[in-house]
């Protein structure tokens, strides 16, 4: 790859190089299948979904936030997968060490920006884990919006094929009843509709 | 899908609908093939793909950006294929109705959102497509760059299956020119070099 960077400036090098290293998102498989139910999402993808929801759903929030860089953090928040890989929400393995190797792999992957721009959008993707600014909240709030609705509409796949119960769906839901409460109470019905359906253990 | 969406308010089911229906960029594919050369990127990738380049290059281009509008521009440019499809850039006969199509598209799939959301995200893809702002020739940019660097990072796949002459690439590639003269220094040599290996058409 590096032969063809090589503009002979170092900075615009290092963008060039970084914006071709994160093609590799569409190669990182989520859990969660496409709604046509044909594949898996990839990284890519589900961070552009949940950047263009993030333009419509502002307004069910309690305070304000600042739309345009909710998008720009939903488009980086899972960068680190690169080198980290997709976690499962329900993974409880997985998610002991997960803090850990999405820190190494940020260190690996942001600090081939210039400084301020891997800073930047380090620090991004650090308020969107912490989730403690209204900005992040609501970013988190896509984030676990979006697979909800895949999951509602393919029959409950990723649901059933990971033996998942009601609780760990309400926990991870959290956010959303918290943030986005008139949205949660069309989740609260389709997860009743879900239990009913099998889809969800009720436990 | 339209069983589940059943929030009872007419305004939330629409904005849940759109956010269903748009997953359908995921089955848009592009001519561009992924840098790993596995397949062909669809829609949804390479948007997710030129609003992280966007948060990268503005200080490249002559006068301010507003990274957080061009980031939300990037994300929703191409939604009109959902319908219209994509048309290949180097294809005269697909690109001479292309404009006819994306309009009636556009029509279709902005009208489900609330009005005012469906205006906004219809004015923002209007923007890019006429290139006269410093957001939407930036965003422009961003569109141009991306398949560049894809088509140079793999032997330039997608020109020579296009049997593309460097010509066509240049005038593709003209908003670049014009407007981050510097990153045109970049792709000038590599448009050299492309013709050398035998990847473009010198004519």
């Amino acid at each position: 790859m590096s032969d063809f960077i090589n503009s002979g400036n170092g900075r615009l090098d290092s963008q060039l190089w970084f914006s071709a290293e994160i093609d590799k998102m569409t190669s990182i498989l989520r859990r969660t299948v496409l709604i046509d139910k044909s594949r898996r999402e990839n990284d890519a993808e589900h961070s552009w979904h949940i950047a263009v929801m993030a333009m419509l759903f502002s307004e069910y929030a309690p305070e304000p936030v600042d739309v345009g860089r909710v998008v720009q953090m939903c488009v980086v928040h899972d960068l680190v997968e690169i080198y980290a890989g997709d976690t499962f929400a329900y993974d409880t393995e997985g998610n002991a060490d997960k803090e850990i190797r999405e820190k190494l792999a940020a260190d690996k992957l942001f600090s081939v920006l210039p400084k301020e721009q891997g800073k930047m959008i380090r620090e991004l993707w650090e308020e969107f884990d912490a989730r403690n600014t209204p900005d992040s909240k609501y970013a988190s709030c896509m984030d676990s919006l979006q697979p909800f609705l895949h999951n509602t509409l393919t029959d409950g796949h990723t649901w059933i094929e990971g033996n998942v119960n009601r609780k760990q769906v309400e926990g991870r839901m959290a956010i959303i009843k918290e943030y986005l409460p008139r949205v949660y109470e069309w989740i609260d019905k389709n997860l009743d509709n879900a239990v009913e359906k099998g889809w969800l253990n009720v436990l």
